[in-house]
């Protein structure tokens, strides 16, 4: 299970020692407890500014409830054709909309194309019945790709969104591997952006992710929403509980610092292999490798864990590092690369 | 938080403990782990027969996703006017089934009367377009009054279902303190039942459901709809931990078993004091009394937490033991009571 | 089918007449015709007020399309146990509305009881997730038990609902009839109502209903859920050209008067009989009979269709008089029925 | 409104005076009458095996009730980018699947093609439930463009589809163009199909459209969809009546033969201006032309319509022709064409 997935990891011990210290004494059920509003305030003084806050256990679930709170049931959110949105999740948008549509727009490196976005929004014209009416834009960030977007980048999407009279949202699944990545802060970050998918379950946490509000306005049926689909947990301080932890000295950052630098590791070890190219620059913890295939299946045979992604611009094996990931694991790993090479 | 609810409570030790130990490695996600593995087929132990799980972390979640994989969007469901499927979950199954209609059945007792059932069902004609079609019955055992339906009363239910064409669902938020309180078998409790939602949130686990299907025909939508309803955990190995736990060394059955004997220890303890009644039998953990108003204030302004129920067929306060309520804390509420009395 | 149902009917010649008068030359799609355009006119004329009209060719479609409007997916509707929108719609609101609760509140007349309704109103409580919020309330003016709610009815169910901060709905399939009995004018008639289904089809027209909104804030995202449903007919002339027949000349309430009186004949003629007796008042086109089981078998015997409705407050036959119901076939019907007595 | 649409046009002569004929008497509802049963023969006739049929009063609505027939909430339908069904319908087959996913291939000329309709049903895999699961392909008969599918071509997809497990859905919405177009014969073309838009209203009919299933396995559950969508008119007879006079004496072929020709006498006539060129073959009633500006706002000056499509393959003005278009107006406009060019 080597580099499959972010998602195949344990949790940080710091987590589990987390919510086996909430395990003390009846509180108010629903995220009436000190821990889950604790958190809340937690966020609040990380993005310095008021938010609002919903508790979900997996990432579809966040940006599906994300999307049903700002976009209508015959509205149109778009976002790129390999969005996670678009691609991984069956669908939830369009459930927990009732129907809207997601428009997907080419992309060559998992972002969002200025050109491209405006060419699709263009399309639907605000009050014309024939077509979803344009009403949000989702960015993941980082992408699929492992990509991330710039400041100046993020600018000119939030741009075109409200040259647009769009709403945004942020797929953060992997929030902390752009913040690392970036430099940025995350009050940053977020800048111009609606509701954020926070995301903590592939990070260190076992399962945990914040949906933030950053506009009460845009979040005043998400809680019917959110009860309604069954995210509302009763014993929801074990949820938070994990989200404290992961924010608590800075364990969320230094996870996807050194996520980040694992995966930067694996590149440059890899990279100086014969007959292996990157498929795309390494931004954040994923990196995209052509191999060739004797070394593809050898590595295999030898037991790694990694996916073809054959439907990114450049089709690509694909590697996540994650906080437990270590130097040993990668450095073995290229050497034993090295040897089918 | 004494009485408030089976929410409020803590997990059991050793359900934290087995979250911990889960937190070894990277694994599969998505549920293609072995503890999740072994939860299947310990589920499939109990109720001695395959059966078909998929994991929910609420019981909202997973009584939806049951009625949606088992009815149409045009279909019909009947349960009770109390059941928490039609009060409770803020129209979950209507959202999950697409918008089927859940039709209500007056109850005096928390149980579906077989006579109010038929006369329901009859209203409903097979191939009749105008009225949603008849396609299941939803029965909480036990109910949201305490009660509990014997084989026998079972018996009809399951009689009338099939007579009718109709496939069975039960809501099994509580499923082992009817199982305590009947002595049945797990098998024999859910013998002509199609799903079960088998709770373990309300009697010591974190947040951890477990949705059985008893006939594969009946699941084979489920694991898509499970995942765009955003309940597909990546580490599942969280939730089936839980679980794992929960039915180790008859965990859930010593909490249930505990939870109803605290609740007759404070009926009984109640009961004996002027002006107090029993509104319903205490059949499980649930006490529903009626109280004279100065006791009832005196004991909410000594700290003491419990709800005014007032749809019920008695309307009443509502006294919910728990796995770790303890005699002494029943005891010391009793006597405050009488106190007041 | 002599009084199964005004929806077996012919249109009124003038109707016929309008639709081919319309059938000349290339006009604009979807709505944006002039005659659609004068149907809006004179609707807004005939109500004293600006309104936003949409067409449907369904009173289902009407319905669930005006309740769609004013009502999210996680509100609550109330109506009676009996409304259409609740028992003859196969849950067409339900699945408009993306999974809202209708409501039922028991009836003895038809008529919404006030004490009844804020009852139901008050268990839901403004902001609590866990049951759908209250949102609108649902009148059928006439009801289905032929009743009409005079003006200090309706003043007391607009009320209920302002006061619980609830839009109203009307039901109007038979509204004619509704304004014929009563007397009232269609201004006076929907004073305090947000939305109605002005019905055109059960009294004289071919398929043609007009969704009416009194305050354009209600109908803002009702364009777009109006074609989405499938409801916007690209040749819409061919519906309003019969609305606009069905307003001209006072056709509608000629219709209405005419057929409410035949319910009267009918009524007076059989209420003379040994063994008949009127089950309900007769205040529209409706006429509930409990017959002897001999004449009702006999009736049916000879040719003439109606139907047992076994759950109204007292169960009977039904007899719905229409537009071209004559004196004749009642005064034939009546006979035959005397001669079976 | 010249060349606009052919849904501008009025209704044959003949339409209107077969409903005018079916205005006599009282009959059974909502399809239960004779003329709806001999539309039913009429079509198992035509395409001389049993169909199931149930009656639209738009495309949108049997597009959408046909494809929620056949795919589920977490279906994906493939169609091209340019499908009507895909951006026109304002995301009408999502809501009525509740949420199935449209996934758009691209196309040169509105026709599917074979290998890239592969290549999008080769990343669906089936039984994964991260990605909604291949069940359908949508082909338009004929397409956005105006093109028609061969019966080869045609063989080439429903053999994709098969080879896939996958059900096929066609919008006719022009059907009889297509027929006109090829020769084939009603049957040919839809062999492999399994569900049709029947379409109605734009060549010919007020408001008309015949959804027809070739296997009722398909259409179990399409009355209770059909009702709930508000789509069951109680006087069916109106919309039958239209259908029935639509395939009497072949006038729906005549009609679409006439209106077929009428387009290559205008592309024709206007491909012989100078600055003028076809952007594609004229295969039935569609005409896309670029022109020099000049001439384009020159005939909107003089009252001209048509419009602009800037997202097809190749950008250019539309005409469509209709049935009730005549030699005399082609041939005048092309005349002022000529004087602008």
């Amino acid at each position: 299970m080597l580099f499959a997935s972010d998602n195949v990891t344990p949790a940080n011990p710091e987590i589990i020692e987390a919510v086996a210290a909430a395990n003390v004494g009846n509180v108010m059920p629903y995220g009436d407890d000190p821990i889950s509003q604790r958190v809340r305030e937690g966020l609040a003084a990380l993005f310095d500014r008021a938010v609002d806050v919903h508790f979900a256990t997996t990432g579809t679930a966040a940006n599906a409830l994300g999307l049903a709170s700002i976009v209508p049931s015959y509205g149109a959110v778009f976002c790129t054709s390999l969005a996670h949105v678009n691609t991984d999740e069956c669908a939830a948008p369009e459930f927990f909309t009732g129907g809207a549509k997601l428009i997907d727009v080419p992309t060559a490196d998992g972002r969002l194309c200025p050109k491209q976005l405006t060419a699709a929004i263009e399309k639907s014209v605000p009050g014309f019945v024939h077509r979803p009416e344009a009403w949000a834009v989702s960015v993941s960030q980082p992408s699929e790709c492992g990509s991330v977007y710039s400041r100046d980048q993020l600018d000119e999407i939030v741009d075109i969104a409200r040259h647009y009279g769009l709403l945004l949202h942020m797929d953060g699944a992997r929030f902390a591997n752009a913040v690392a990545a970036t430099g940025m802060s995350a009050q940053d970050m977020v800048k111009g952006i609606d509701v954020l998918s926070f995301g903590g379950s592939k990070n260190g946490c076992m399962m945990a992710e914040a949906l933030v509000f950053f506009d009460p306005k845009r979040s005043k049926h998400t809680p019917f929403l959110h009860k309604r689909a069954g995210m509302l947990c009763s014993k929801m301080r074990f949820v938070s509980a994990q989200l404290e932890a992961y924010l608590a000295d800075d364990l969320w950052m230094r996870n996807a610092h050194h996520a980040n630098a694992m995966a930067q590791r694996l590149a440059e070890g890899m990279a100086r292999l014969d007959g292996v190219r990157l498929a795309a620059p390494v931004e954040t913890n994923m990196v995209f490798l052509v191999l060739p295939e004797a070394m593809a299946s050898g590595l295999k045979a030898a037991g790694a864990e990694f996916y073809w992604i054959g439907d990114f611009p450049t089709p690509a094996y694909r590697f996540v590092t994650a906080w437990n990931t270590n130097e040993q694991m990668v450095d073995e790993f290229v050497k034993l690369a090295g040897s089918l090479a």
